[in-house]
């Protein structure tokens, strides 16, 4: 086995779950009335670092990838057509489908919206790799590092991550860019990637940092005493 | 669709990573000093639930997989190699490799020691649901239902978790029968599950439960209005 | 492992790839001038047995799901960023994405297009199950057993066929309404699924085995001593 | 999308169930008496030309990998826990698990046993991906070609193979170096290969090709102009 891993990156961006039906008002969760599911006010709030953190990748032209997470018309992928022990949170799912594909309540915040050139990846369930394209593309752009961001932390944002770092991402969270519904948990989710899954940073070190590493044809060549430094998220 | 789920549930248990290299003075980790990976004192805390889960899930012959995180010898399967953002809880793969597969360190503890008709998943990332046989196995015996415990809550036995709800499983953690090397996070965990994944229960309640609703050929009926009662784990 | 499979089969639909970029006078694989790709005239020949199916589905309400093969306009997903061994039938990727999502050239034919009730899967590689909700939507309707036609035999036909069983469901392929353009590769994948995947049928005694073993719910009962009848495929 | 797939390839040879149980007398398919199965004389004959390309890999320090096809003692993977159609020539399983984990019957032949640094994957299903590490190892050492040969080429190995082309792989057939107890629908494979996934070539055609590409650290670079040479498999 000769072949080691070299020390440059290939990043890509992914935007998790920033839609209307989860973080603006009039969207279907808010319509629960505050009693389950998302924090719409947390969710909000960081939007202005969302946009800096797309602005500063479509500027280093590092590839960006919005999920959004849908339901069908038909209700075939309602959670209580596979479940019947429903989580309290997931109650929403037993009435009606929320974010269903093709409505305004799926579609990416129209402050954040994507790009010519960016990519949607359709998602059914937590992580934005099950059941989607999103591995196949990443290896055909050569991305090899994940710069993780959006909503909830601890749901959707969390399995995402675990899931690149368990299929061999390296993955970075964006800490004041992803929010939770529920501070407790969310903040638990930062401590454990610091400490068992990759690098957490906040908006202004990560844009700095990928502007002071930028090298040639999509490579980023972080500093390698980076991994002893100490790190916001440490648990 | 005219076909819904019935109200009775088809259980199976998993004992994650309950190994000597995780859990045993001379096993790997507690060679590497305490400095980094596994709190040996709390995750043999756990060992007497353990042991009572599996004696009532015996019992009520539901069926047992045991998982074994195990690396290769051969190192092809350490995080250096396909990682270089490791993070410091993982830092111990850079060296040697731990629970070296066939070797006394993988084997499970000798306390709760797998028995005639129970099933070993061999594992190698978080889930126990990737890269293994797992979900066939568990289809092939008409499982709709997984009682989680072992180690680390946080990590290994989370990820198995989630896991198995987004592949349409009903999930059931066992708040003490499962420990974390960090208590924070890990109890972050038990709310999370409790909230947006499946039921949290102790061992006593569960034992109880599992009792009091069997029915014949495997099957489980639940009290519906359980659904609703006020439950351990809520975040 | 008291549990046992009943001896009742739910059934599901699976149509392959009959759009119009495939099987349509001024789709995109016509205009490469038939010299790589597709057979139009093969394909189009099926349209009525196929045609005849579905409708026989429809009236014995089994779910029908239809595969929508797209590529993306932006070129991510094109052949010639993952591979540089690119076989002379996939060429046609070497240029221009064909069946671009959203585009006519990506839909289902007119003849027989989905009707409300019906699913659409849409996907970027030869099996139906791969990076698709396919598997989790048949598990959330009680769906184990599969019966499949369209285009091409010998590649998306029989990928997502061999792709559905080694996932445990049991399989049904009909002869007469799945086409190749390579007449002698679509016999041997016949063969082969006769011999070792499922049952060969052809559309008349499929319709007439649809019929006669319907019972309630959704539920077929196919006789047992079937399975050792001289079947059509037998390789 | 700036980034290109560079002219180079690092290749990997998969050797696809060359086990006791296949292709041994007194292994468990020709205790079946060859009424179903496997036909141990066509399997045998290419015992040779797998030696010749496993010696050349190891001369070339080509990674390489044996899978073994298992079942387990249990008979929890059995196929009929999971199928009620049971095609014939699996109808082996009907009765008894073949090439048992640990036992003689499943290990590699000893004719071409696996040296130290050599890997082993453990499958259940026939494409050595389903369910296993093999993709993980595979990205652990910048593997993006696989050079594939063993039994039953219309099964395993075309299972394994359009699987890795899926993945993204670019995929070698070694002809000669593959059998099928079912030549006609063996040769359809070869053809599909061709025209279809990749390169069809013989031992000697591959031996001299690796030889003469070889470049530094586990790179090869093939002719560009091989792509459009005529091929021994082409359908």
């Amino acid at each position: 086995m000769p072949r080691k891993r070299p020390p440059v990156f290939y990043p890509a961006l992914l935007v998790i779950d920033m839609q209307n039906g989860f973080c603006t008002p009039g969207g279907s969760y808010e319509e629960y009335g505050g009693r389950i599911g998302a924090d719409l006010d947390a969710y909000r709030q960081i939007i202005p670092n969302i946009a800096r953190v797309i602005a500063a990748c479509r500027e280093l032209r590092i590839p960006i990838f919005y999920t959004q997470q849908v339901r069908e018309a038909s209700g075939i992928d309602l959670f209580t057509r596979l479940h019947r022990i429903i989580p309290e949170r997931r109650a929403e799912f037993l009435r009606i489908p929320a974010c269903v594909r093709g409505t305004w309540d799926a579609e990416i915040l129209d402050e954040i919206k994507p790009a010519k050139g960016d990519h949607i990846v359709v998602k059914r369930r937590d992580s934005a790799f099950q059941d989607t394209e999103l591995d196949l593309w990443l290896r055909s752009i050569y991305v090899d590092t994940i710069i993780c961001m959006g909503v909830d932390t601890a749901i959707c944002v969390e399995n995402t991550l675990t899931d690149a770092f368990n299929r061999g991402y390296d993955v970075i969270l964006v800490e004041d860019a992803t929010a939770s519904s529920w501070p407790e948990i969310g903040r638990a989710t930062v401590m454990k990637v610091g400490g068992s899954y990759g690098w957490v940073l906040k908006t202004d070190r990560l844009i700095e940092l990928l502007h002071s590493c930028k090298r040639g044809r999509g490579a980023f060549r972080f500093p390698v005493q980076f991994l002893s430094q100490p790190i916001t998220g440490k648990g």
